[in-house]
């Protein structure tokens, strides 16, 4: 097991956490695209798989920078949320209804990675790595913004969601 | 395989992800407490698990008043985070730099919950649920206000990380 003896070595073994994270959303958000039935949210999950590339790049410029191998830390917390996305994605809902749990579903991964990325940011300031505090800004940025675009959507979906006739129920 | 016809079911799956995701963290918290070391992170870890209990109790009566049996449904995600907060609570690391990695964890925890609560939020104010809609809106101000104190906690917490001389270095 190792020791973690400073900022330093937490702030690294956070970088793994993402990293693994966003390597693990990047195959699932596909699926999700897949699963969704709206021409819109299908739009924003392809949106937010080509993002989550850059943010992957981003990951890996900040491994280079401070000479470290890139290389992830398997992240449970994320396979537990993408078992949670793929529990909906599976799930028998009309197609408002499954739209409306894909959104329920994003939006707890955006805040994992809304949290992650804020802690290492704040780690990577307070450690003196500028640049990586500010890559790391961008990528919380564009999660927040991701976010909000999910709540925007959702609020229409909701409302075709409440009522639902039973021939649109469907796998 | 349950079959979600409309938001009123979605809801209530939503209802039950959350109540089993609290119960789960009712039983971390005691543990996260006890690996703290900092007199004030335990002192929030603490009295988050009350805070948690009155969230379980508020779940309850909204089940309770849109007559549904009070029952959890496992939540993957919320298995995910305490096992890696768990993981922190066993890793080797210097005092303050335990602090911090419990900080982190707790806070992709609350972001679960902010995120969760969001959204059942929506979906009670949607479907005309005023005073569910209330009582999670109560929720979810209060896991707000608990990740701000852990940002607020950690700073002080990150510089003492910062640099750790060895013989600080603990289980």
């Amino acid at each position: 097991m190792s020791k973690l003896e400073n900022l330093n070595d937490l702030f690294l073994e956070e970088l793994r956490d993402l990293y693994d994270a966003e390597n693990q959303l990047l195959k699932a958000l596909p699926e999700m695209e897949e699963a969704a039935h709206s021409a819109d949210l299908k739009i924003v999950f392809n949106e937010h798989r080509l993002q989550t590339g850059t943010h992957v790049q981003r990951l890996e410029a900040i491994f280079e920078s401070l000479q470290q191998p890139v290389k992830g830390r398997s992240c449970k917390a994320m396979k537990g949320l993408i078992a949670e996305a793929r529990g909906h994605i599976k799930e028998k809902a009309a197609s408002p209804v499954k739209d409306a749990s894909l959104i329920a579903a994003a939006q707890r991964v955006e805040h994992y990675e809304i949290a992650g990325y804020g802690t290492a940011r704040t780690f990577a300031a307070t450690l003196g790595y500028t640049e990586a505090s500010d890559l790391l800004q961008q990528t919380l940025n564009e999660e927040g913004a991701a976010d909000e675009r999910l709540t925007y959507l959702s609020r229409g979906l909701n409302l075709e969601a409440m009522i639902v006739p039973d021939f649109q129920v469907r796998n």
